[in-house]
């Protein structure tokens, strides 16, 4: 929604991510989508996931500044895949530490890129602090972007929406699927980023299957009339904060 | 969403209430919102409330039939001011009691109406039991109206999307606003279908004080750019099925 | 809290329970209290316990009506020493059914007794499905009384507070402590009552190592300057409904 | 409750806040009634608000200090209106970062003001951090003072029940009255303490109809025999720990 | 755990559930492996499911008596594929009706079994009435199973564990996996026993696919040392009662 | 559970506690039971609960020093009755404060002691906040310590499950007994090491009184033949992780 007269300015998605591949596997769909619109999309990463999330690499004998470097290169791949531009915190994962310097650099991101919505970890996940750790700083953020008395440059932000994507144990992270986003038409482009991935290859028919079976939850929940695909592909969200409507559907 | 090719139906909106009032409180806003788009509503009122809702026209002395008449009176006028068509259960309120048989009506009233949407009262409520109660009939009709092989007049009908709307002591009945309806430009409709309702003039001046606190809500819960009223009057809702999207928005 | 000028009429306790001792380990020192400051207290005991929990008569060869009795009696000896008086309603228990004609008898009970506070079971109770049918019908009794609409002899009810008592495995029914009562100065009187129970010698010890407990956490949530004796003693219970009240403390 | 003998030290209250106009909004009623009755009530401001909530000040151009001054002689004006002592910490907002040391000063406030009762922000707020912020180190500081082996000047205290106040979107918060507070009495006070925060205007009638409809809510849930009011006006609280009662009411 | 000196009978496990299917979907790991241990297994089928779970059969024009001969014959098949015995209750589905002739059915069942452990459906499914309603009577027989006082042929009961197996949509109906079953060895039994029902082939994957799953997550919480297969295959369970133990494992 | 082919390394057990003597109150059966059948127990002290649980020794004018020796000189003798030994971390308590550096020194020990069951405290505890802040480190040490890219000596962990032991009030801290825990057989030995703990006497009954109600409840929730002692005592504790089986029961 735009004001009568405004310039045509393109909607912007913000995704603040932990690790570098957390993009790709929870929100690849939403991302190409609002590519695919001609939108603007940009994924704050906060760390390479170098520690946490590159078991693989460490177990190659590989060295702390190669597996950063390896794992930028494919994350710079899939978000090229899907359409995204990508910014790098390198702040240091296992443990992501919540802090005010990190929480103040994505205020910058914010007004920066004054997102119309925002994608980012559920508060919750007792298998991995760093999401948890990401989500605060986002909301955090969030709050402080929009107030004219925090120092900084960039202009204020309104409230975009926020929507928490799925975490790896989403029944154990207190995540119930709110909004199921039809992903059909993107579904090979996240497929695409996803094999960008080359570290994480036992993830790729995992996260499939998961497209599937939240698609086949998506037709469950659909009202008549909705003209679906046979294999419909979804991602699972949730909101934060109360929808804002012209009309109930 | 509708099927490419698909006939231009106008969508349907069923609203199930346990008495003759709320759905002029509570959603008088979504029904005129919905009408005004040339929209067909529809309002399933179990009961007149006549027992448990008409505490003034007992003390004048009035007899159970006199004040069932005055009810009805009162809700088909407030319903024509919506654009909505109300048809009566005379199920009995105070209490109303859950059965089969009431539960099988409204199988049939889903099966007529075809509804896109569905709104009802919240699954609970301390303060008066007829609210759950046509909360559970709701529900379970719904889910049975599916089926192919309950029998019954009709087509089978999908699975539209549920509304709850808001009970009059929210924090106590687990409401949370989940969907913020913006019903700006049909308030005068809403407030003139509230005054409708001669016994409780009391609540006219209650519901316009909540639709601007709602309003206050939204604008505090809004995106950027959003062409915002001065003063935004609103509904809140709650979503117990997940929201199917094409856009995250 | 009464009119200024109103007539000393004793405040009246409403307590309603499943089984014929429910009221003496769970209850007992807030009854005796009452009592103890010259107000009513009268007991709607639904059933006589006379299935579910009469195992030793059982096994000792017992019938139905002689059960019954000898529960009668020793609840009837019980109320006496507590100092209240006691209405058994023999709806039969294990199962206990929710109807609305027993909802009906105790809304006559409401109007008749006129409850400045009104004790009852939790809401949930995974061990025994009698405690929460018992809730359901004395909090739907509760309002369809206040109903001048709701037909029957008597006149119509406030909204009094009501407390939910502890059950016997709290914390599996979602129980939480939400108000500790000093029942120090009646305990005496609760242990003789117990022991009017004589076919569950064994819970005399289980009650009073409670009340124990219960005086414990009574005293670490304690504020300051309150003059606790050595030993308290306390029970517990929830509240389903705000507290109203003309000072915080 | 005193002991019997005690000397008579006027009840304390202290009441923690994030911001300088907190204590208004929020309790301004309940303080107003403490004072009425000659009790000491001691306000401890953690900061002046001065970057989360005076955007009108700051598109005015003025600058931090003289924000801070300006907040600080708003904030001294309505705690005298409503009979209360405020000590500034000046530690900063936007964001009020939880430390060790600022804790450490409100262990001090804590065994300096002995209070009867607390009270201070609810443990959530997704709309503004400085809430959940001032509610940690509140409860912190409240059990650090009570430890004999806590260093620093003063008395330890004992355990003062703890009261939250409403927050700006109680449903998103996870508010629920507990306690509803009658402050009809003391009303024309708070209006006059509102009435001293120049920069928050707007939110004079908000918080008018928030009172007027907690005061709706009051009635709906008082007992018989309660002398209320015709337009009685509350303030609504939560309790986290167990009501300590001498009495079931 | 038996007694020292027990006789040897094998160990029992009760099934409980609404419609024919349900049991090998979610259930039929555990079935089979307690089988395979030479265990006892019965299958309490309330419903065929011949209304609400058998679309296809409608479709293509069947007849009521002729549905439920075709899911009883599928049904008799998969449990003797798995081992067990279904005894079939005919009570009618969507809806079936909690009524206490049929609870007092399962109370027989109970004591004829004497169940070491039974397994049910979860207490909450928004998409399949049918389901909590076999759930509430599954735990009110237990209970009076359990009961000397209860009238009816056989032995009473002891208070044999409980399980909930996974409803269709885990997230939307309360369901966290507490217990993580490890059913490899037997998967190729529980795939067989899927293709018993033919009318349902479109479930035979999903299924599948949901095991892996399910595997990947028991890995993702096996502690160390644990020999497991490659490709480990689970099904999901809650415990609404606790676990008792003699090890901590 | 051990690979086929594994050498005997017995079972080890890691407990992680805030203070000097909770090991003792909330986990002594557990540790005895598992020291009782040659597994190692390693308990990692984090402080010596100088400040905020030696109230008696600050009382009677001790010093800093002298307090935490004398709490060491207890829990030393305490873990010898019980057959375990422990590590004291000397981190400072009351309040005990979450660093990097303390989460860091906890990984080294669950890379050195390889446990296959961890204990700890409940994630909330209104009462006393050094117990949060042991959870949050020993929860978030488990995690680090199982990633191969974290630094450090020592092999990395699998995933050993985790039990929360019972908080002093389980109502207010969100505890739901999920495991009961029979200690019958060690429960002369857990007394002895209650015994060690001078400064406490106050709490040996009270702990005792405990374990017979949670030995109750463990008899309430046992199956059939389960051969239990007359008077079975108990400890009871919480799941955060889902239980990994080979079989239901």
């Amino acid at each position: 929604m735009t004001h009568p007269g405004a310039p045509a300015v393109p909607r912007s998605t913000l995704v603040i991510t932990a690790h570098a591949g957390d993009f790709v596997w929870r929100a690849g769909g939403a991302i190409a989508l609002a590519a695919s619109r001609g939108e603007k999309v940009t994924i704050a990463c906060l760390t390479f996931g170098e520690r946490g999330e590159s078991a693989k690499a460490w177990r190659e004998g590989r060295k702390l500044e190669e597996i950063k470097a390896i794992r930028r290169d494919e994350a710079e791949r899939a978000a090229a895949t899907l359409g995204a531009e990508v910014r790098f915190f390198d702040a240091g994962d296992y443990p992501l530490l919540v802090t005010p310097e990190l929480t103040d650099r994505l205020v910058e991101v914010y007004r920066d890129t004054q997102p119309d919505i925002v994608l980012t970890h559920p508060a919750e996940d007792p298998y991995n602090g760093d999401h948890p750790a990401a989500n605060r700083m986002a909301l955090e953020a969030r709050v402080l972007a929009q107030a004219i008395g925090y120092p900084g440059p960039g202009e204020i932000i309104g409230a975009p929406p926020v929507f928490y994507f799925e975490p790896h144990q989403p029944e154990m992270s207190g995540f119930r699927p709110e909004v199921l986003l039809d992903i059909t038409e993107v579904w090979e482009t996240k497929r695409q980023a996803m094999e960008c991935l080359g570290a994480q290859q036992h993830l790729w028919d995992y996260y499939t299957d998961l497209a599937v079976r939240r698609g086949v939850q998506l037709k469950r929940n659909a009202g008549p009339n909705l003209g679906l695909a046979h294999r419909t592909m979804a991602e699972a969200f949730m909101r934060p904060y109360p929808q804002i409507a012209k009309e109930l559907a």
